[in-house]
């Protein structure tokens, strides 16, 4: 289900580790043991974030048993830019919301002058 | 700490609930009873989904202490939204992953022929 699929997705990404990982495998495959080597982490915890990864579909991991690269795979980011996208206009339309606000302002003191009128 | 931040700010998301909540107020402000109306859900279920949201910095909610209407905070949204743009070449850039993938395909049959000659 693709609500769900959005909702690992976010939490997968909700770890700083995982997306230091996410950012080094944007440069290129990589192994375990070349991802691990920037974290002060044990081998098996670095694996524990790849599972998760994994598990998401943010990476995948290459068949050759004695290597198995990682590397990233862009559908679920480019699925939660897509959610996040409809939110744009929030920060892009800066004019605009001033603009509703000023007229809120405005608004609340007609209503109080009507208020005072009454 | 930015990087906290956008943690917090994806696990927030990491709900379908709290998106949809997101999804309402993007239209306009909302009492918690109006927020409440569309899901099946008791209101202090959904005043525990708010208040992860404000917490996050995601919502913020009005003074009054009668009605404390809602409205979204865009700007965790904006980071994480900015965080994710630095992966958009991957989906963005389909032709030059294409030429990659086809370039490997060729180098490995370049290395298959190199070992079948010697």
């Amino acid at each position: 289900m693709s609500v769900d699929q959005l909702s690992a997705t976010f939490a997968a990404l909700a770890d700083p580790t995982r997306r230091a990982i996410l950012a080094r495998l944007a440069k290129g495959e990589a192994t375990v043991t070349e991802l691990a080597a920037p974290f002060e982490m044990s081998l098996p915890a670095v694996s524990k974030h790849l599972k998760v990864l994994e598990r998401v579909g943010l990476i995948a991991r290459g068949r050759s048993a004695q290597w198995r690269p990682c590397r990233l795979e862009p559908g679920p980011l480019r699925d939660a830019n897509e959610w996040l996208a409809s939110y744009r206009r929030f920060w892009d339309g800066g004019f605009d919301r001033l603009d509703e606000h000023l007229r809120e302002l405005q608004r609340g003191q007609e209503e109080q002058k009507d208020a005072d009128d009454e």
